[in-house]
């Protein structure tokens, strides 16, 4: 029995892309060797390389005023290397606060410099996307997390800011046309929709490398792998590889544009039925939901566990909400067929007619 | 025709280790899942991250007086955070300079606080592994690197230490049995004896956490990763799970004592060669010669390029000697059968025979 696959990450790939990871390990490029016991200098990983820039670049529809980093440490290590690369001491960046990721960011930046937070939604538990604020024309750069993994919320508009524009697109890379060009730096852990964990895009203006004008360690100033190619210590080959796969399925698929069509069917489809499900409701106010990550609890608190151990009985896994927040997530991933939403909202209406 | 395998890194793994990778993307313990698109957070993952932890523990026969960490970043981002968290300002830590890598460390200290090159084999283009030096009982820790994989040299004894000692294995992991208590820190890149690219082995004694006291980045703190299991944010999950892979086929094939005699093996074969055969020489002194990494050169300068072509021809892959020296290298790994040392032996007979 197929198993649907609605983690918030690691998680679903394309089972193409999965097939064609299980290809490289067996015999990468019919070279006889295997993708993970080959030299990240060999030529045909340096294709590899090569292709994974030109397509995050394809996808982005940005040029050669960027680099494209392949990196490691997770967004995580993103939240200092922005502010360590990018603020000098003493200067300020304006933050928006969605949510733990973006607290994360923020708290990082604090030792770097002043980081200012222009609006939040702290007060309402994060469940809308800010509006009305003013960005400092005098910070660095403006730092906004496009979606909130954990409570559900993404940005369906983007600020218009006169500063430079930073944005952690950890959990909603590639799902929706984004013009890069209106970005300064965006990053994102691969963990969702790019590839396996292990591997950071990095997409950063070259005008801004050294802004920060600090004596870094060679590893954490971006200059150092932009100088190499990503290539100044041995890179994550297997997950880099992967991604690129990812990568080529959305291209062969469609593009940005597909992806959009086929995420805005899936959560379309399952917001409707959490609208008009007498047992779940949804927590995200309904113009800033996450078409990524769908948070609902139920309206009985005495359900939350019946019906978690009924998504396992149906193969439905992945659905219970972060530990920190509890009720239930659905991620519905690039990767997410629309027949495993359909699977989980037949499930929800099969539990109303139990239990309401 | 079966390829040998003699990259220096990423390098040859054992093939059951690859078929263990493939069977765990296709389906995850018979989950139903890929383990490429699992939470790092179900307890399957969880059990591979204790299972890593105790495969590493057992075979440094050390015990819960050290934690064992899966960090990313490769050895380089150690060569910072190693003096970042155990140097104080201003304070000496002693360096041995044994080749490229020890290099890179010495660098990456002087901003935290002052290495000082107490031994140094530059003179002699590292042909040798210093000896007759005073440890200065003031310094931090004394930092080694126990095998130079680009100019073919390796410790085959270990510095009588006052003071704590910090070993960059990266490049003879697991390839002997050491006694891990001897070292208060050690670490490695896994892409070598370990795993594929992407996750860093990281040993150390727990009393040394947070030793410099500086306010560090929370990802720049081992003291997160303590605390958290290697867990604060995604590991690179496929990297460890091949790498506990790996660890469970030394264990099966009897431990780093039997690794050790492979490797005496094998490299005892192809250094016999290289002192008999009138073409090559060896560039090491005979009593640091490194039993992973054998570098070496053709005694007539128009043979080199002449024998990496045969060297092609029969299969024989990765021999080039790194790009910053030249010559040949054959990197000998743990997975790396004898029948392949003697293929290359071969190779050198015929090339003899040929060209002497």
């Amino acid at each position: 029995m197929k198993k649907h696959n609605f983690y918030a990450g690691p998680a679903i790939l394309p089972s193409e892309v999965l097939e064609g990871a299980i290809e490289a390990i067996k015999d990468f490029n019919g070279n006889g060797l295997s993708l993970l016991e080959i030299s990240h200098r060999s030529k045909d990983f340096e294709a590899v390389m090569a292709e994974s820039e030109q397509l995050v670049k394809e996808l982005f529809g940005i040029g050669d005023e960027y680099a494209v980093l392949f990196l490691t440490g997770g967004a995580s290590s993103q939240f200092y290397m922005i502010p360590m690369n990018l603020l000098k001491d003493g200067e300020k960046a304006a933050y928006i606060n969605t949510g733990v990721w973006a607290t994360g960011a923020i708290k990082e930046a604090k030792n770097f410099g002043i980081p200012e937070v222009i609006a939040s939604s702290e007060e309402d538990q994060f469940r809308h996307i800010p509006r009305n604020y003013s960005i400092p024309a005098d910070a660095a750069y403006l730092h906004i997390t496009s979606n909130n993994t954990i409570y559900g919320s993404q940005y369906h508009f983007w600020p218009n800011s006169p500063i430079p524009m930073v944005c952690d697109m950890s959990s909603d890379l590639f799902s929706r046309p984004v013009d890069g060009n209106q970005f300064d730096l965006i990053y994102a852990g691969a963990q969702k929709n790019l590839g396996p964990a292990g591997v950071t895009l990095v997409v950063i203006k070259k005008s801004l490398l050294q802004r920060a004008g600090r004596k870094l360690p060679a590893m954490l100033d971006y200059k150092t792998h932009v100088d190499k190619g990503s290539m100044y210590n041995t890179p994550p080959v297997f997950p880099i590889y992967v991604s690129m796969l990812t990568m080529r399925w959305i291209k062969k698929m469609g593009g940005t544009k597909a992806m959009a069509q086929r995420n805005d069917e899936k959560a379309a489809t399952l917001y409707a039925e959490i609208d008009r499900n007498s047992c779940f409701t949804g927590t995200v106010r309904s113009e800033d939901r996450s078409k990524m990550n769908v948070v609902f609890v139920a309206k009985n608190p005495a359900h939350e566990s019946l019906f978690l151990e009924a998504c396992k009985k149906a193969q439905c896994v992945g659905l219970a909400g972060h530990r920190s927040v509890g009720g239930f997530r659905a991620s519905l991933y690039n990767a997410l067929g629309l027949d495993s939403v359909n699977a989980l909202v037949s499930l929800m209406q099969e539990f109303e007619s139990q239990n309401a």
